[in-house]
């Protein structure tokens, strides 16, 4: 097989990790089809400088000259630029099941899950990013102050947990959300735990949550182990 | 083609309609197959005699003699015993992605719902089986009377509206919540819908629902209208 041309504009901390759980799923999608892709490591206040105004937000892939975001896109585009590869939809359905997934996860999980770790994001971006991230986001929650909005985080955290009994439910009778292999419901899941845990200062999970750590712990072998990052035990209460 | 034998016990009320999601489930999964059946209608307190304590909840589906229970199982068994029918589930994936929904809609609306619902569905079922109801869902919320379960419901709809949100959001997209042809997403939640038009004295949505509304009507026009009926007006607020 020839190796296309790819491009992934990633979003990194100052550690040089990949933090979007956009991209992410676009990392895991790239890797379903057996895609080897260069990376493009871009912060906070690159972002908006990078693509001439074009791009607001990453991920951005670029395939052979050609630019392209908004990750539900780019995973579309995938299955049909190549579609001899391992679909990551087999169906139509299955794309808009998926897309369904991820709009309970956005709406039961993200918002709450920003509300405890985004002054972490702020300490663990680059430090020219910091302020930049700070005045964005800040706006975004009304003017409050990161600190304020990240104040008495842990209280919330059994919240969180109980919210994600779906997946865990899902877990008790397959392997994967998406059933007995890994599919876009996993790898917008994953995401969102790799963001979780690139920056975590406090745990999202308790030790005991088994069923979610299997689960980890087969996505992060997916692929060779492309998502494998010692990072992830931030995930779980000692 | 020929006529299998097909019977569905199903839960009714007092005015003879079919209230249980899960029996919804099952009347569209058999619309959408194609298949004709023979309903038996049961009250509460007619499940756990008129099975010989086999199973204790409907729907049971019984076909050629064969009876079997749980809406999840008798799904799957559609598309296995009637593959030459339209199937309720291309993939494997489809499947799980489906079951995955089911959760998700579960946990952050179906006990919710009850909060509003659990009296008027006392006060809509038969009344040889509303003690039996009485008793049975009230040991269930740890002895809280019927009565101040649901006192103030009125408070908690628009936490239940918002909550809805993921449902708005993938049908602004798509026609229905399984993308370009309904699905089984479509069906587990047209079947809550069902269940609390069937009940409801307040009602559940907006007037300017227009999404959901529009969904809704789409949906219980499926199969030459087998979900039609005038208690849906009861969703919506006048």
């Amino acid at each position: 097989m020839t190796t296309p041309t790819l491009k992934l504009y990633e979003l990194v901390l100052a550690n040089g990790r990949s933090v979007s759980p956009y991209v992410w799923r676009i990392r895991y999608a790239l890797a379903h089809k057996g895609l080897n892709f260069e990376s493009v490591p871009l912060g906070f206040t690159d972002i908006p400088r990078a693509f001439g105004g074009e791009f607001k937000l990453v991920p951005v892939l670029e395939h052979d000259g050609k630019r392209m975001n908004e990750s539900w896109d780019i995973a579309a585009y995938l299955d049909r630029a190549f579609p001899d590869r391992p679909a990551l939809f087999a169906t139509p359905a299955e794309f808009a099941m998926a897309r369904l997934h991820d709009e309970w996860f956005a709406s039961v999980l993200m918002r709450p899950l920003f509300g405890v770790y985004a002054l972490d994001i702020h300490d663990a971006a680059r430090p020219e990013d910091r302020d930049y991230y700070r005045r964005t986001r800040e706006q975004r929650v009304k003017g409050v102050t990161l600190e304020a909005y990240t104040a008495g985080r842990e209280t919330r955290l059994p919240a969180i947990r109980l919210a994600l009994a779906p997946l865990r439910q899902q877990l008790a009778r397959h392997p994967f959300l998406g059933g007995e292999r890994p599919n876009y419901c996993d790898y917008v899941t994953l995401g969102a735990f790799h963001w979780v845990a690139s920056v975590a200062t406090v745990p999202l999970l308790a030790a005991d949550d088994q069923v979610l750590r299997d689960w980890l712990e087969r996505g992060l072998d997916l692929f060779g182990g492309v998502g494998r990052d010692p990072r992830m035990r931030a995930l779980f209460e000692p």
